[in-house]
């Protein structure tokens, strides 16, 4: 049985398919807010589909993001479906230069710490 | 006649075609700060080398990692250069909605204030 | 004529009502991204509603969190409306004491300075 | 017996009172930087007190900063105390959908965590 | 004739002793949110006394922490005074270089233009 | 057997000599991404050179740097190196408190944390 999120089953798949893999949290939240979610699912449906630039690009570009805000949570959330996008970890070595550039090195080794964790580099 | 920064004059050259356009205070520094200026532009000209990912790849990710630091200076330096390296409005856009995602509307605001300046659009 | 935004007629006046205020730049964005621009509309009318706490706490929390990450526009865009929900100087005082506790008194000033041009005190 | 402490024993009480919960780092600070400690006992105090807005409001705002700054350690403090001051859950979900907005999907998500973790929704 | 801050202009007078120069609005604070002040004044003349450190290095580390986080407003109010600290042009150089290395070069570019404005260098 | 880093094992004990101590994850980099390393060790050596300012206050201004934004693994890569640079929990404890006045209480408190379990105090 199901209660508000049979409805995004659907949704959620292809977000999944999208940005490689849902964050646990993410998914808990169709329970615990239910309201929330299905906004939330909507409009990352729409940023991450494939438009003007590919979700393998958008991938790297959040990983980026996160990294530079040395969100250990949000690193990792992005990091978790990379391999999933055929994201590389020599991509993933190059854009995180950019971020030593802009945001300093602390913040790119938040980055190589989560990278070799996750995808065993 | 040039005091420290005749040598480097390859190096910013270089430079220059890898970003789209160096900021202006970013060529101060070659009589401000000479020594710093020498290891910024070889460090700067590695990290902004095609290479696993482009550097027009590269442009999208530093845009959209200023724009998230909430950086008005760093979100214009990097969008002045973007068209340079065939960056396109479009790809901005999509590259800022996921900056909407990871660091929240007044972020993302900032940087298509700076998007219509700058790209005239 | 309208070209997008007709159909959205409705929620942006909603919004106002909610908010206060709607940015400029959030008003063009309805021209410029108007995707964006329809998700966003529905998802701020959905957080800006009246709930448990009322959109005048929820004007006070987004003041200091724009002022706590020291966000120039974010700051100007939350203060303009914040009279017309009924936020008075004296609300914006204490809200902008519990910045200072949390993110250190440049951010505090950064809220005063506003405070002064916006609500003329 | 008691050090350098004893005076503010009526000062930390009072805190607690206002602040739900006195993190123990801050309560440890009594005798590892006394001065400091004295300082910012009296500042809290005053920040703290009830004035144009309740302290349960001023803890939802504290919340939401924390919060937008992915401070892990400042949003844990600041749930602690919260039910102790009646602030509930729903409350607090409304204040973190302000969060995203102005700071984005993971900063939400923290708060989302913290919230599960110490008051148990 | 004086209303509120009389009794502080001993205080007032310390603080820039110590930190070189008082910016404007933290003095119009005096006015407008007279307690606040009072609090922020006893606390800023216990942190930049002189002690374990003196307060030319304490006013390297603020414009060191200004710049890092990117604040344009408190990187000027901090480099303000630091002239009559004996702060030195070189001095902040280096501390400026730190703060590249921590958080990045345009959070260090923004304290070289703001150097190069106030410091005439 | 030593592979890309051999010819930097000069510059890495002079860093070392220079910081007080090298992060682990500084010193895999030179197998993960050599190059990256070669530039950074080159430009860290640079940067933490006597001059101006002593490496001491150096260090000083990196612990504040990174007490200020909060970055739990910074702060604690630059703490540890300190005692070996001949800095005092005295000096770290005033250096904190400006971190308190910039970058407000929690960041403050981050810093205490690191250094109580680091520093022993």
């Amino acid at each position: 049985m199901c209660k508000s999120t049979c409805a995004d089953q659907k949704g959620t798949e292809e977000l999944e398919s999208k940005i490689g893999k849902i964050p646990l949290i993410f998914r808990e939240l169709a329970e615990r807010d239910p309201q929330m979610y299905d906004f939330s699912l909507k409009m990352d449906n729409f940023i991450w589909d494939d438009g003007a630039i590919t979700r393998k690009t958008k991938k790297l570009i959040a990983i980026a993001i996160a990294t530079s805000l040395r969100d250990q949570h949000a690193i990792r959330a992005q990091m978790a479906g990379a391999s999933n996008l055929g994201v590389t970890s020599e991509e993933i070595d190059e854009a995180l230069r950019v971020t030593y550039l802009l945001a300093g090195m602390p913040a790119y080794v938040a980055g190589k710490v989560a990278q070799n964790e996750i995808m065993g580099e």
